[in-house]
């Protein structure tokens, strides 16, 4: 996976200064890496039964709809406020500075599906986290919380249910 | 495709009173929907070369990476402003109201490349007329600019190139 980690470039002082930011859009756009990318998350999953990918706005909307259909699933969004039109569930959580809010409509999970939740980057398990939150008072069954890559050093996994989240890369 | 299209909801009153929203939700999450879309979108470009998928945030970014993945291509990223780490390309083009502007990386793609745009909606084509501007000044060439839906009544496709549109459903 090393040539995967290469790939992705180190953007410094992004979004703020002292931060170096993950920019992943680099292997996004190599058709090799994308397309290995996909295919070594979704090997995990060949075989298993999976009804829906719950994917997070806005670049999990890419891991999650290419895993998506390479797994024959139906793909579920995750969105930031206002942006879904039907009844939804919210969910507000804390972040560093202040808090988020993240929404689902109410009807796109039936209780019992099997669901794999996927984003393109595990760092503080917030967002994660509430997405989990989430699925689990629907009633969907989650399978796996998966990543592209992730931060290790920042602890996200600790608040992912034990035994159920998997990074392709660790940084 | 009326199947495809029966599956998709009408919201009444989003995003604002008197609009009645096609809600595109219910088809994703529905596996064997989401695969017939996307497979109906890929098979007129099966067998041609496509080097790049271009997404336009957030919606396209999931008929984009699906498209990708299953033409073997890579994917680029059209991203509202602020959100690409490194050096952009900054497009602002006109609304009903007002503007708004569209951001790519300056290095998505080479000359000569092969290109697929991809979105859910062409409504009145502002959007996608942006980004064409964007892929033509990197020199890329359009293979065509497709979409899931369409709005026909609105009329969009005259923002286009000629020729180069295709929509799967038709409203």
């Amino acid at each position: 996976m090393d040539e995967l980690k290469n790939i992705i470039r180190d953007v410094p002082d992004f979004p703020k200064k002292g931060i170096i930011f993950k920019d992943i859009t680099t292997l996004l756009s190599d058709a090799k890496s994308y397309q290995r990318m996909i295919d070594s998350i979704a090997n995990r999953y060949v075989g298993q039964r999976i009804d829906k990918v719950v994917g997070v706005e806005a670049r999990g909307f890419i891991i999650g709809a290419a895993l998506a259909y390479k797994l024959n699933a139906g793909i579920v969004l995750v969105r930031k406020p206002g942006k879904l039109p039907a009844e939804t569930f919210k969910k507000t959580y804390d972040l560093e500075y202040g808090t988020d809010t993240l929404e689902m409509h109410t009807d796109a999970i039936k209780k019992g599906e099997r669901i794999l939740i996927a984003d393109d980057l595990l760092a503080t398990g917030g967002t994660m986290g509430a997405v989990v939150d989430m699925v689990n008072s629907m009633g969907g069954e989650i399978v796996e919380c998966c990543f592209m890559a992730e931060l290790e050093f920042l602890d996200g996994r600790k608040k992912l249910p034990a035994g159920k989240v998997f990074s392709l890369l660790i940084f």
